[in-house]
């Protein structure tokens, strides 16, 4: 299984209230991280044939966003083994679940989404995580097959943004030649 | 500092004769690989203030390369400590001679250049190292100012290849459209 492992997108301050914090949505920059990501994406031809969220909007909308764009059709599933509170248990439970699908995409939160993937590429012997740092709109492609987990690729936001970049302005640039 | 860790591209099948094989040069494949990734680095504004190389020819042949395409002009270091037989002391010896510079990228050999990565990322107490899967041409990008390190991006061939793609088809499709 490939296992793409997502945080949420840019979504502004946190909120004081929790139950409102739930509800805080994806602003500008995220959502235009969410195109420039699935851009990305496509140019890569990954398309996912499963997408677990967490219940939380920003993640939620950041799933839905990326999966849209990448013609992603099926329903995205929502579940506690990515919410903020979830444990590495919650989170394998889940891993689980997924088995039998080909590429899948979970979109979570920190600070336990960074140790997931820190957790899933040493030996379960091993008494503390990998270090990666995963900023908002991080992704990182794992093997799933076996543990640990291997990583294979690992993308963010600004290297994201500086390719989609050079996508478009090296075609502006030879329109402007003519 | 940011620490640059790169495999040296694809260089065909191994000599038998071991002198021979420390000669072996960058296929066309890898000389293509090396400047297609120079081409993401300078999307990424990536410069380099320093560049260690292994001794052998594949190696130095891909710093040569994406150096001078990223605008590198001093000289490429050789070191030992990058070579197929070092170990994770001697580099670990290197890193620290090359503290003081920026942005540094080294360019070394499996299988030991894996264990370098997986093992600057988990602490020096963990038994085994993370799991990071290290294809021909690959480049990790990590946070070097403490230890572990900290993992902020991992490009493989085949991202590498088809970000490149992308940049050059994207233009390719809106010139024709004129």
């Amino acid at each position: 299984m490939n296992l793409f492992i997502l945080r949420h997108a840019s979504a502004g301050l946190r909120r004081k209230n929790p139950l409102l914090d739930l509800k805080r949505p994806l602003d500008k920059d995220g959502k235009r991280h969410c195109l420039q990501l699935a851009h990305v994406l496509n140019a890569l031809k990954i398309q996912f044939d499963l997408i677990v969220s967490s219940p939380l909007k920003r993640s939620l909308q950041t799933a839905s966003l990326v999966g849209t764009e990448t013609g992603y059709e099926s329903q995205i599933l929502l579940s506690n083994g990515l919410a903020p509170e979830a444990t590495l248990q919650d989170f394998q439970k889940l891993l689980n679940e997924c088995r039998g699908h080909e590429n899948v995409l979970v979109v979570g939160h920190n600070p336990n989404l960074t140790n997931f993937i820190g957790s899933m590429l040493v030996p379960a012997s091993d008494p503390l995580p990998a270090a990666v740092r995963l900023r908002k709109g991080t992704i990182a492609r794992l093997s799933f097959n076996r543990s640990p987990a291997m990583l294979q690729w690992m993308l963010d936001p600004r290297t994201v943004r500086a390719l989609y970049a050079t996508s478009t302005k090296s075609s502006r640039r030879k329109t402007s030649r003519k």
